[in-house]
């Protein structure tokens, strides 16, 4: 089975092709420049070296959400574009899972760590067990770091975070987690879209592909203008009683 | 701490830059085409992508053996190459520690494989305690499957293996392996520039840097060529007796 696979949910642009248990080909670039400007050109490199012919693909994995409102949006269009236009489906895979994915048969907890702003993370729970299973302990969500910290506490194990919300959330790890807590390295602490297109095929075995035109991101919560839009409209309801 | 890693010492070719806990790019290809005209344009398309000077580069991480004789060939030549010219430092880092890497914080014994022809592989076997402390337990060597297996019956642990000699020796291990074994999935599977990079990071903290003068790969044993030589000069030292 081959997986072409596109994570664009925070910081880092990634494309990867995987076929089975190889990794054809996979280009990452975590840098200021914008989604816009590199995600095409990077699946367009990819396509060259890989001599790939975009038929050839079995389904579209995609980092589906949450992470940035733009960013996934970006995402999810070039899947939708790239799926309707060669007629195949499209994998969404949780962004917080496939960053856990990451740590493949990690010996510890894994806590991945998005900063959602405002004191929040997107985050969850997983673990892997001895045969290399991989387990949903807490699925993804929005909520204050303080809420995972004490979630970690009462599993007591010890945790491996992850993520960009690592250098934003480590001093509230140091005060509030009563357990061990280690940072991931470099190569395998951001969003990797191997990993996306690893966990993709798993789920896509699981019956979990969609249509392309079916297909949309999960924000896990509201948009900083839709979020204003309620706050003024109740506000003018408020005023109006 | 810049790092800029390389790494084609077996049929991938990987590129990446890692700075302090974050991976600026990575570009990664396995596929047929030969490393000399991938590597290059591959170091170049990630250069302009992370508007890279590479001046500001610390140290160049290499793959430096085991694997392709070719392929290492390549990779250090460039290493030294891009050195030279940059007056920067080169940190060899064992290929078969580099692949294990690969799975940061594994709960199981951690096999790479190369497959190294004539029923041998380039190997060796680690593990990360639970405070992600990467440990050797069995230095990189070349050996027969049969040896490495018995090691690792003797040690009694579940094991993971990976590399690109899984599919070559997967029957010798289900014969042979008296521990429960497990194959890394394609994300962790294969050389990855990104993992050279980040332990490449802790070997020049350890101070194992070298002038790129001084760089050389390390083959582990005698190319085909020379194996070939020793044996002739051996034929006739004996027929002049």
């Amino acid at each position: 089975m081959k997986i072409l696979a596109i994570d664009s949910s925070g910081l880092v642009a990634s494309v990867a092709v995987v076929e089975d248990d190889v990794l054809q080909g996979e280009y990452t670039i975590n840098f200021k420049r914008t989604h816009s400007e590199v995600l095409l050109p990077m699946l367009d490199a990819l396509k060259k070296d890989l001599q790939l012919d975009l038929e050839s693909v079995d389904a579209i994995a995609v980092a589906a959400g949450p992470g940035s409102f733009t960013g996934l949006r970006i995402g999810s269009a070039t899947a939708k574009g790239l799926g309707l236009a060669l007629d195949k489906p499209i994998v969404p895979v949780p962004t917080v899972d496939a960053l856990a994915y990451n740590l493949y048969g990690s010996n510890r907890l894994i806590c991945p760590l998005m900063d959602a702003r405002r004191n929040q993370t997107y985050t969850g729970l997983y673990r892997f067990t001895e045969d290399g299973t991989f387990e949903v302990v807490t699925a993804q969500k929005v909520c204050a770091i303080e809420e995972i910290i004490e979630e970690i506490n009462g599993l007591g194990e010890p945790v491996i975070i992850l993520g960009d919300g690592v250098p934003v959330f480590r001093e509230a790890f140091a005060k509030l987690a009563t357990v061990s807590v280690i940072e991931a390295p470099a190569h395998v602490n951001k969003q990797r879209a191997g990993a996306v297109a690893c966990l993709g095929q798993l789920l896509y075995k699981e019956g979990k592909a969609e249509s392309a035109a079916d297909h949309r991101p999960e924000y896990l919560r509201l948009s900083q203008a839709e979020r204003e839009r309620k706050e003024r409209l109740a506000r003018e309801a408020e005023a109006k009683v």
